[in-house]
C-alpha cells in the first residue's frame, strides 16, 4: 500500500519561453495534466480512499474528481460508487467505469445529486460520503503540491491557481505555508460564477444563485466548502475574475505557445493573468494547471 | 556559456496509465514536446552552435531544426540564417525570426533550397553550414537524450523513436550503447517514405525518389544522411513502417488517453505499435515523442 507521496506524480515544471515573451511576464507552468487520471484530483482522492478507515467510498462528481478517487480506490482496493448525472459525457462515465468504480447514473429532473448521495448514505452506512473539496483530507491531499511549489527551488512572487469549491487553493496554502513560504496565492475564477470573489469581499461564504454557466467545467460549483473558506479567508492574496473570453485565448495560448493540451479549468490561472497583466507585471508567477481532461470536439471548437 | 547539459531540458516522462490499459502493452513515454523550441531539434541546434568555432551559421529547414538552431544562436550570441521556402506556415516564420534568426525566404519553383544553400555558402565563406541530421554534432546533440534514457532508471526492452533523416535514431544508440545499454531501438518510419526500412532491407542508402507525401512533416526527408548510416546499419533493430491511418490514429490517442499535444511526426513511435503490437506485446516500451509543434488548423482536422 503506497503513501500519498509514493502514489502520486509530481508536477510538471515547464518554463514556456514563447509564452514569457509572448506576455512578457516571467511564468512557470505547474501542470497536472500528466498526474494520474489526468488532474490534481488524485492527489485528493488518493489521500481520501487511503485514511478513511472504510471499505467503501461513494460520492458525486460528473469529472475529474470521480476519475481520482475511483482510480485511488482501485489501487487500494476499496469499492467506489460515482453518482453523475445520465447526461454526462460519455467518455467520462467510460473513465469512471474503467477505474473500476460503479457509475450510479441518475436523472438530475427526478432526483438531484444529493438526494441520491443522502439515499446511498443510507443504503451502505459503513461506506465513507466523499466531498471533491469540503475536507481535510483533501485539502491535506492537495497540499502535497503546495509542498512541491515550495519545493522546487524557484522563489515565486505569486501562485495562481484555478478556483472552483477551494481544495486546491486551500491546499497550495497549506502546502507553501508549512514549509515557511509567503508566496502570495491568487485565485482566479469563472466571472461568470464569482462566489469566491464575492466571498472574499463581503467576508463570509456566498453562494452562487444556480449552477455557473461556463466553459470551466470543474468551477461549476455552488459555493466554497467551509474548511476551505476557514483557510482561503487568510490565506489568499486574491481572487481575479476571468472572462469566458479570457479564458478561451488561454486555452489557446498554451496550445500554441506552450505544446501544453489543457482543460477550461486549468486554463483559468493563464486567463488570470491576461485578465489582469499590471498585477503580475514584474512578479515571477506560478500558473497551476489543474487539468487536461477535455472532450476533443469541445477543444477544437475552442482552437 | 551554458554546457549543452545545461542548456537542454531533460525529456519529460509520462507513464499513460489509461493508454497502456487500452493498448495492454507496457509503455513509458518520453516526450521533447517541452523541450526548448518544442522539439528535440533544440539539443542538435545547440551542439553545433556551442561547439562549431564559426560566429556565424545558415541551414535550410522549414521546420524544427530551424527554431532549435535559431533559438541555440540566439543564446550563443550568433548570428543564424535560416533558408525557408515561402509558402511556409507563416507561425513557423514567425517562429524562427523571433528567436532572432535572419529567414530567408526562397520561391522552390525557382530555386532549390541546395541551390540557395550553396548560394549563401558561396556569399558567407566563414559561416558554418548547419545539416539537421547528417553530421556529428547533431548525432552528438540528440545523443543527451540516449544518456536520460539510459539513466531514467527503467529497463526497456525496446526504445522506439520516429525517424527521419537518422539524426535522432543515431543519436539515441550513441547515447545508450556509451551508458552500456543495449536496449533494442527501433524506427518509425511514414510509410509513405520508406527510404530507411528500403536502406536496412538493402544494405545501404536507398533514397525516396521525391519528398514523400505524408502527414508527418518531419519525415520528409529524401535519405538518411552518411554519418547517421554508419551508426544505424548495425544499431537499429528494425525499421516500423507506419501507414496515414495508424498516424492518425496515434495523435488522437495521445490526445485522449495521455493529454499530450504531439506533432505528427512525434506520433510515429505510438503509430509503430499500432501497426505492430505483436512485436512489442510482452516488451517495456518507451516511445520517444520527438516534438509538439502543429499548427491548430492541422491538429483539428486529425482530432
Amino acid at each position: 500500500m503506497k503513501t500519498l507521496l509514493e502514489a502520486i506524480r509530481p508536477a510538471t515544471f515547464i518554463e514556456p519561453e514563447k509564452l514569457i515573451k509572448h506576455l512578457g511576464i516571467d511564468l512557470t507552468i505547474a501542470t497536472e495534466t500528466f498526474q494520474h487520471t489526468g488532474s490534481f484530483k488524485f492527489r485528493a482522492g488518493y489521500n481520501v480512499a487511503l485514511n478513511v478507515p472504510n471499505d467503501e467510498v461513494f460520492t458525486a462528481s460528473s469529472g475529474n474528481f470521480g476519475q481520482g478517487i475511483a482510480y485511488a480506490c482501485q489501487l487500494l482496493g476499496k469499492k467506489c460508487t460515482v453518482v453523475m448525472p445520465d447526461t454526462s459525457a460519455r467518455v467520462k462515465i467510460d473513465a469512471v467505469a474503467g477505474y473500476g468504480a460503479t457509475v450510479d447514473l441518475i436523472d438530475v429532473k427526478k432526483i438531484s445529486r444529493a438526494a441520491r448521495i443522502a439515499q446511498i448514505a443510507k443504503e451502505k452506512p459503513n461506506a465513507y460520503q466523499g466531498s471533491a473539496y469540503d475536507d481535510p483530507l483533501v485539502i491535506e491531499g492537495n497540499a502535497s503540491l503546495g509542498d512541491e511549489l515550495a519545493a522546487c527551488g524557484k522563489d515565486f512572487d505569486a501562485v495562481i491557481a484555478p478556483i472552483g469549491g477551494g481544495g486546491l487553493t486551500s491546499g497550495i496554502i497549506v502546502g507553501l505555508r508549512r514549509n515557511g513560504k509567503e508566496t502570495p496565492v491568487y485565485a482566479a475564477e469563472p466571472l461568470a460564477g464569482n462566489d469566491a470573489a464575492r466571498s472574499l469581499r463581503e467576508g463570509h461564504i456566498v453562494s452562487n444563485e444556480q449552477e455557473p454557466n461556463t466553459l470551466a467545467d470543474g468551477a461549476r460549483t455552488v459555493s466554497i466548502g467551509e474548511h476551505n473558506w476557514k483557510i482561503l479567508w487568510n490565506g489568499l492574496a486574491d481572487v481575479v475574475e476571468v472572462t469566458e473570453e479570457k479564458l478561451i485565448e488561454a486555452v489557446r495560448l498554451y496550445y500554441s505557445l506552450a505544446n501544453l493540451k489543457v482543460e477550461p479549468t486549468g486554463a483559468l490561472s493563464l486567463g488570470a493573468i491576461l485578465e489582469k497583466p499590471e498585477v503580475f507585471k514584474n512578479k515571477k508567477a506560478c500558473l497551476v494547471v489543474s487539468g487536461g481532461n477535455v472532450d476533443a470536439e469541445v477543444y477544437k471548437k475552442l482552437l
